[in-house]
């Protein structure tokens, strides 16, 4: 924690005791979940340092944009365009939180049967706790859940918030909705950085997106090898941090990684043995620092190699396509984003045939469904997933957690159970 | 229990036991609760007939219909337009239901933190002891929550279900996407009952949904008087089997009703002291039988004398606006829709305004804010109700319940210092 860090804290307002806490707790967390691990490819080098520094050198880049002129837009989901951010100049930073510490600071506010990824990301911003939020200009909301689009009335009290209507359908009348939004957006985001967005500048900004679109997607398809030359806790990091980090560097670096892991794939070099079980992870996101569940299962010997999440395949799924035109452009890219199979949608049979393909390319032994306590949108799917993979003949265990450590025992006894039951 | 009501529920495919458990049930809570109240107006005579026979005559009626070759429609929320439904010729039935009987058999299937609401309602139609479902054709369900977005995929499982989507938001594209969507469900109502919906009837049936909302109306502004003529707890009934008796039927009886409390005022007849303190309830609504907070109340000497909910105020606030053509006449009824203060949009101030207006114009003593367990959209919109109420000056309870008799300790004990509170 460098000098420099705490001063440029102070001057975002951070409240710097708790923060504190937070950064050393990380610290701690992060040797015991991350640097513990055997065999880490070198190129996960990167992804250390960049959480080593969490709050300081990418915030630090972050105010030297403000400084001069540019604008920082916090999202809190994949429905974002971002593309339309960075045609702009801005630069957009995805804030959704993963961390117990920062939840009881939202129950202060919002009623207690609410997501833990809510009540993190609330929290951050209530207790002062994140320079990145602190950093931004603008706070772009989603109406995709109950939870977050009433939270985001409350958040509007402390600093801007715009809303973009994610619908609930897939009609030809719910897309012209969508278009229209995305639309409305590139106004808000044009009027804010002051920059008009060109065919060309919208047109290169696709094109860095796409670019760390086709680098995760890489990755991803280095785990459906057996054995997996990377653990899932690592994938998912560096899926995490390709929500705030700058798109050209990221994409560098997960290229970079990739061909670290050829070179393992062509040795069959694994992070754990050929036979070991590979798990699917499918429903609510998991947010930056939210590794308990990849702790738990890979600490038994297990590999992760997917999930399908939002800090997952949904997050890099699908390019937008090229076009040519502003008018086209814009419409192609409305157009990849309502292509994404979250749970918001109804109906929304596509994530169940996702789950399906992924489980049979990634050789997948099991499959844990995941959703965050509260989540109704994924808690409610999770019952036609388990029907679905029950007709596919696929090992499925239902999970329903939040970000503490209360239910860890638990949840360690019933992995267990179930992964026994796949051993037979 | 008629042996002719026995036959047709097993007609329906009732499934007998439990339905013989739940109106015995019934019949003991409505004794206890409602015909133990003194000086209830005589028109209240219809609403006991009517609930005494709840899964009877209306129900035969329906049948009755059907066998003359006419559609019923169940509906799960007042965003549903009915009038298109009595225009074509179709009967439409409001069955959110609002028992703890239903909920077990929910249980079996939805996600545990699930409203009651939801649970009640498709625990009826999985459990097989709801008639009213059992005769209807079509279940129209709607995009309002997310956890009635997701149980109607389930629901779609055993009976058709045709969903419409309510926008999140009110902008233009909103508005838009919410007319296109009326007339798709037009379409469907005319494609369902094979009758096509003209100017003529569709004015026909917008007026007699109309002349139901002006007597709900009247019926409200009669209990803004001192001392209240008629029992929160009996207007709510009223409200509630509004939603699915005749529409002409019920007009005539709520306003036969309102000319004996006409009389009452005129000689300051009230069912309660003068002085007996005054509770607006808002929030989620309470679908019958659900009378748990009304009895608690009212049975400690208040008089609950307005509900700002989906079984209150925004039932039947704001009429329809007549139009000569078909096209304006569907426009003119989106439109009212489009205007439900309901807080799954974002923002919701309007709610706000309203309860604030209506503690005021019913010279409320306090507010009671209820929401359900698990429900997001209220849950969060407490915390703006409550900071805009501190601003006013009115004093406010915030209640999360379900339908168990769990809290009802623990209500009471609350809800007693709360009113002590106000006595001071």
């Amino acid at each position: 924690m460098t000098t420099d860090n705490v001063q440029m804290w102070k001057e975002l307002g951070i409240d710097l005791k708790p923060h504190d806490m937070l950064m050393n707790a990380m610290g701690h967390m992060y040797q015991e979940i991350y640097l513990s691990q055997d065999n880490r490819p070198h190129g996960m080098g990167f992804f250390d340092f960049v959480v080593g520094d969490i709050h300081g050198i990418r915030v630090r880049e972050l105010r030297e944009h403000a400084i001069n002129g540019g604008k920082v837009v916090a999202t809190y989901c994949v429905f974002v365009p971002e593309e339309l951010v960075w045609a702009a100049g801005g630069i957009p930073v995805g804030l959704c939180a993963g961390t117990q510490f920062s939840v009881p600071l939202a129950d202060e506010v919002l009623p207690r049967n609410t997501c833990a990824l809510i009540k993190s990301s609330f929290g951050f911003k209530l207790g002062r706790i994140c320079p990145y939020v602190q950093a931004s200009h603008l706070i772009v909301g989603e109406t995709t859940c109950d939870g977050k689009k009433k939270m985001f009335e409350l958040l509007a009290e402390y600093q801007p918030v715009y809303v973009m209507e994610v619908p609930n359908k897939k009609t030809p009348q719910s897309r012209e909705l969508w278009l229209r939004e995305v639309i409305a957006f590139k106004e808000v985001i044009e009027k804010l950085t002051g920059n008009q967005i060109t065919a060309e500048s919208l047109s290169e900004a696709t094109d860095l997106v796409n670019r760390r679109r086709r680098a995760l997607q890489r990755l991803y398809n280095l785990r459906k090898v057996r054995p997996a030359p990377i653990s899932g806790k690592d994938a998912l990091l560096v899926t995490q941090v390709s929500f705030y980090d700058d798109v050209k560097r990221c994409t560098q670096q997960v290229n970079a990684l990739c061909d670290e892991l050829d070179k393992r794939v062509a040795k069959s070099e694994g992070v754990a043995p050929a036979n070991a079980l590979r798990i699917l992870i499918s429903g609510s996101p998991m947010a930056i620092p939210n590794w308990k569940l990849h702790h738990i299962l890979e600490t038994t010997g297990v590999v992760v190699i997917c999930e399908e999440s939002c800090t997952g395949t949904r997050f890099f799924t699908d390019l937008v396509e090229p076009e040519t035109f502003l008018d086209a452009q814009v419409k192609s890219i409305a157009e990849r984003y309502m292509n994404i199979h979250c749970a918001c949608f109804t109906p929304n049979d596509e994530r169940l045939d996702d789950i399906v393909n992924l489980a049979q390319e990634y050789q997948v032994d099991g499959v844990i469904h995941y959703n965050l306590q509260f989540c109704h949108t994924y808690a409610n799917e999770a019952v036609r997933v388990e029907r679905r993979l029950e007709e596919a003949a696929i090992p499925l265990l239902r999970i329903e957690t939040d970000y503490s450590d209360e239910d860890t025992g638990q949840l360690k006894t019933r992995i267990e159970a179930f992964l026994e039951m796949i051993r037979k």
